[in-house]
């Protein structure tokens, strides 16, 4: 064969593009050119020739996921913790996290956590996390496009530094990465009960600045609303809202414990929600009211939240909760679509980064982030409606092969940019170490 | 190597037992001779030599799990209607299903749905659905424990077959497959919305000379909880009750609408309560009150009915909703203990067939239904808590080996009782048909 003219064509797959539209094509071929998508067609007049070709019968080509909340080297920690109440669950695991972790501790974490994102699917991700130079590192190395910044904590943090440290380190941060395309810049004050309000102040500058996100826990527990509404005088979101925080920016995480017309305050100003059902039902926060938002045209993104309320990152089971958990609670088995779901997991999440010209979706111009998912599979067969099969009966292990920017990093489910072995034997060199910590064997 | 006397030895795995002490055991070691375990012990006092050794480094053992609600050759009809109201979803899933179903398409569906339980470590199902003497074929076929038996229904069934004639069918099924290992042998009355008290006290009767199982659907929705009391001026639960309906050998799907005295009834009779988390939320019917359940003795086993309320047939997420959902629903971050939602998947199943002396657990002297779960994955590191683990990070896609009766099904994720490819040619073969049955193409 010569050498055509793109690097690589994608023939023969279902093809579940997330666009505008919600075109969905049977035999469809994509070819890719460098980084980008540069056509979209029927196989059958794909472009005959190209560096490499992926024939894709029997599987679903659609866009890389998009996890917006995620503390990857949490990871660590998970199930070391199990069993307890919210208050001595957390105290237990600050106590390992205290003794555990460093900037090379986080970033082995990071690349745990993104080795297992990227295997899934999901190409980009939003995480919070001390040291978040560590966290680029672990993401440069792994091939994954992240979302993060500097911390904002009120108090002295794992990674050592004090609050008067944190705007200097997120302007810092944000000036290193400027124009970095894997890179998306931003700031995380860790919540409205952890950051007073000049700090919350400084975050959303440094991230305004830098034209990145401000994302925020927010409205994730009763006892965060009791706390806040104690200090302030009102809840959280409208908190935020009275400090000028809510905005096209601003994404934040949780929002469980909302009423209408903070809803309403979140749609009007274009912030957006990370709905993270799996943690919340773990940690007993309870049901985010997701159709309301919906409805109320709140852009509404997933997220997986750390392992040590997962105990995974499966941003799969996220979809399939975010479609299924709010039948139950309203009581109508039409909340919340498989298509609706799908875009939680991929447009909202390019929305909330500002990024849906690049990518969250597969068209044409935009960001070679590409999934090939199998559907050769008894619990796929048979295969009615690519969509619904995506988000209802898919998982995780369907996922074959990830591209991200045209780039292979995960080929017939193993992943091409990372030693497993070796990290998962520095992973477990830390064990005895984290038990330790909290007094046991 | 010489012939040992086992037939197999299964050596250095993670022991998750389930038996009464939940014994977990560091590099353990099981030794199998014929249909049975014969030993149990540290890897370095395991017999010597076996006809079959497996190293389990890396891997979990535990017991086959235990599916107590499926309609396996439901699958056929897996993602056909979604989006709809619970009524025209159900009339419409109704219509395909009287176009589509013959003897032998339902014994096509009940291979392909078995093939997914087998290779998700599944080795013992209660199925109800039409034909069931075409469900034994397919379990024997893939080489499946299955518990099944007579359907009741007060209208003309899916097979052709009408009130009149259940019962002497129950019999002749009951009486075909009496003392055969591998069929626990009852009935299935499809509700008491359906099946009026002489149905229901018929199929009782053939449960009780067969000395087996008794397993309707009950307290799905509030529809159902609204007809029957409208009808019998009492509710599901109290209704069977009076019939004295509620025994050791009753299994009830679903239970979602239940009140504390139907609780203590269901405990105090020793009825099992087969959950459904998923499709309790996939179609809008609710929250079952797990944790009164647990807390008043009853026994809750799980299930994951039918993958066109699905869209899969999958026991490790029932297993993850049992142990996380009920925690917000109730604002306990310990309700349902990972222990206890792995016994729901495990102990709780073989004890509702009566069985406990021969599955759902690792024992000497017990059946060698076994499960090998992969462990050296990116998502299992580090593992603190093998049980942890099982219940909040594992999946289906983690199984690589499954035994039943110490027979191998599946090997290295692959199952070794079906042509796989051809069982997916003969499910596509009838798509055109089954969408041509609802009026679509």
């Amino acid at each position: 064969m010569t050498a055509g003219s793109h690097d690589l064509v994608i023939r023969g797959a279902t093809l579940v593009t997330c666009d505008p539209e919600g075109t969905v094509l049977a035999d469809a071929a994509v070819a890719i050119r460098g980084e980008k998508i540069d056509w979209i067609g029927p196989t059958a007049l794909a472009p005959a020739s190209a560096r490499r070709v992926i024939e894709a019968r029997d599987r679903i080509l659609m866009p890389g996921l998009v996890n917006l909340h995620c503390h990857a080297a949490d990871s660590l920690f998970r199930g070391l913790v199990e069993d307890l109440p919210l208050e001595p669950w957390l105290q237990t695991v600050w106590k390992a996290e205290r003794a555990i972790l460093t900037e090379e501790t986080c970033e082995l974490g990071a690349r745990l956590g993104f080795a297992e994102l990227l295997l899934s699917g999901v190409t980009t991700v939003m995480d919070m996390f001390w040291h978040p130079e560590a966290t680029v590192r672990a993401a440069k190395a792994l091939g994954i496009r992240v979302a993060t910044g500097g911390i904002f904590f009120d108090f002295p943090g794992m990674d050592g530094h004090g609050a008067e440290r944190r705007r200097a380190d997120a302007e810092a941060f944000a000036a290193a990465h400027a124009g970095d395309p894997t890179v998306f810049v931003g700031t995380l004050p860790h919540g409205t009960y952890t950051v007073g309000p000049a700090g919350l102040a400084d975050a959303f500058a440094v991230a305004e600045a830098a034209g990145g996100f401000f994302s925020t826990h927010a409205a994730e527990t009763r006892a965060e609303q009791d706390t806040v509404t104690g200090r302030y005088g009102r809840s959280v979101i409208r908190h935020l809202g009275a400090l000028g925080l809510l905005s096209p920016r601003t994404v934040l995480a949780h929002c469980v414990h909302v009423d209408a017309e903070e809803i309403a305050a979140m749609a009007a100003s274009g912030t957006t929600v990370a709905h993270n059902p799996l943690s919340n039902l773990k940690l007993a926060s309870g049901f985010a009211p997701v159709p309301a938002m919906l409805e109320a045209g709140v852009n509404v993104a997933l997220g997986t939240d750390g392992a040590i309320s997962g105990n995974d990152i499966d941003l799969w089971l996220a979809m399939r909760l975010a479609a299924t958990l709010h039948k139950a609670v309203t009581g109508d088995a039409t909340a919340v679509s498989p298509r609706q779901a799908l875009a939680m997991a991929t447009t909202a999440g390019a929305r909330a980064l500002g990024a849906s010209d690049r990518i969250g979706s597969i068209e044409v111009g935009k960001q070679a982030d590409l999934v090939l998912v199998a559907t050769d599979r008894v619990h796929a067969a048979p295969l009615f409606d690519p969509v619904a099969h995506l988000v209802f009966a898919a998982g995780r292990a369907d996922v074959t092969d990830v591209l991200v920017a045209g780039r292979p990093v995960v080929e017939a489910g193993r992943l091409l940019t990372a030693d497993v072995p070796a990290l998962l034997a520095d992973v477990h060199a830390l064990k005895a170490r984290t038990l330790a910590s909290i007094g046991r064997t």
